[in-house]
């Protein structure tokens, strides 16, 4: 691992770093923020999982959540959204898929099968690295954004007992049945239908036994929101598990990261009650 | 005024405007934050001016100031930080001269004289253009960062009265005296030094009568501290015109917007005293 930078924040510290991974075969990127506390004692890890076209910085420099995070001894891992340094055919040509736009899943078709194992590096890799390289506990949790709330969402329900709990902000709930996942899935997973409903939270958790809540905040003023989001079918399928779910509709607010910093304090709080309780 | 944006952020509103400016003849994009409250009645407004690089959109992405400014009932305007869309010679070759380096002061040297007037913008056009379109209060008050620090403590000192209280974040306090004001004051302002003076901050406070505290945080990591900002240079100059200074040397932060935002709450608090109470 290469300390590309530190840097305080609340008296805490926010680290970048760049590995190797086995996962990708790329080198990948990831921020970790350190609060005040782990200074003294392991802290336990929300996993953040950033949305189409973002980075590890997106949510370091926009959401605002570093001031409660320290108030709470909350240690925040950003990942990258996808591998990076590679040129495969289409990689770069849409916001929507490819560079930016890994879904979080484990690709199967050619070329993406090789690097774009987003699913493995996010569950397994990078949590491994994270417990042997800094002061965390074995806690976490996970939490994410748009592309990254759909991979909160998928890999905290085949992970029982993993994290401790989920949230999301503007997720992409039902990627089976919209466009974005829909081009995505084709491209990374093949024709085999079967395969893609594996990553579908509205499918996953009607097979669950989830018995805490779910978190989903949601902008009702969000370009995406009749399109590509529909957080109703993942209501109605938790409504039809018994899986008890908190959706907020937030009334006015849109899908940047301003919506996501006027919410992300009550999302780390609502993940501290498990992680620290 | 054309409105390029509105964004729902804390309840309260982000617009961003674009309009034709009398005072660099070009087109200028500012923003304007009003919290929930300026529904109701009107609102005070603290002028935040950025440093070098910057536009209007630095604070309100990364600054994470609006919860604290909803829960006060504090609008914030954010101007730009130099005239745009302009190809005057050398104009873009430098970041720290010409566009995104305004210096907040009225050029009086070809060819800068006839859009450089950054002073004279975010003195008196900006707010006769807030105070005419929106729901805030005359009450106002002036902050910065870098060069819009030393933008601030200069507008404030200048303008007796005008603010009701002055705050910046690692300021340029003594531009006559570092690469970064003496390169830019030589282009904007000419030969004659005795013009550099009225942009100096260090040299205006010795002259001024101000009897309420003045706040200023550095962080003792920044890599500009000693050769470009220098503060105990206004340190020594307020102790010698017994004007009261809080300068908070901030150990381990960094000159970048991870440490504004670790201290933006104990600012607008700061203000808000004088500007609610």
């Amino acid at each position: 691992m290469e300390q590309l930078s530190v840097t305080r924040v609340f008296e805490g510290d926010l680290h970048r770093y760049q590995h190797s991974s086995s996962s990708t075969s790329t080198d990948m990127v990831f921020a970790i923020y350190l609060p005040p506390q782990a200074k003294n004692h392991p802290v336990p890890v929300i996993y953040w999982l950033s949305g189409l076209t973002c980075t590890d910085e997106n949510f370091t420099q926009k959401a605002g959540a570093f001031k409660m995070a320290a108030q709470l001894g909350l240690a925040i891992v950003c990942p990258d959204t996808s591998p990076r340094g590679l040129d495969l055919p289409g990689e770069h040509d849409s916001y929507d898929f490819g560079s930016g736009a890994g879904f979080y899943v484990d690709a199967t078709q050619s070329p993406w099968s090789d690097h774009y194992r987003m699913y493995s590096y996010v569950v397994e890799e990078l949590p491994a690295l994270i417990e042997g390289s800094f002061a965390v506990s074995g806690k976490k949790a996970i939490s994410g954004h748009s592309m990254g709330g759909h991979g909160a969402l998928v890999i905290f329900l085949r992970n029982p007992g993993a994290y401790t709990s989920v949230s999301a902000f503007s997720p992409i709930v039902h990627p089976t049945v919209v466009p974005w996942g829909q081009k995505a899935f084709q491209n990374y997973l093949g024709d085999d239908k079967s395969q893609w409903d594996n990553y579908d939270a509205t499918l996953l958790v009607q097979q669950s036994k989830v018995s805490d809540p779910i978190l989903i905040d949601q902008g009702s003023s969000d370009s995406f929101l009749e399109e590509q989001l529909q957080p109703d079918h993942f209501k109605a399928a938790c409504a039809k598990a018994n899986v008890p779910l908190t959706l907020n509709l937030r009334a006015g607010y849109d899908h940047s990261y301003y919506f996501i910093s006027s919410f992300i304090d009550n999302h780390l709080e609502f993940h501290a009650r498990k992680l620290t309780g």
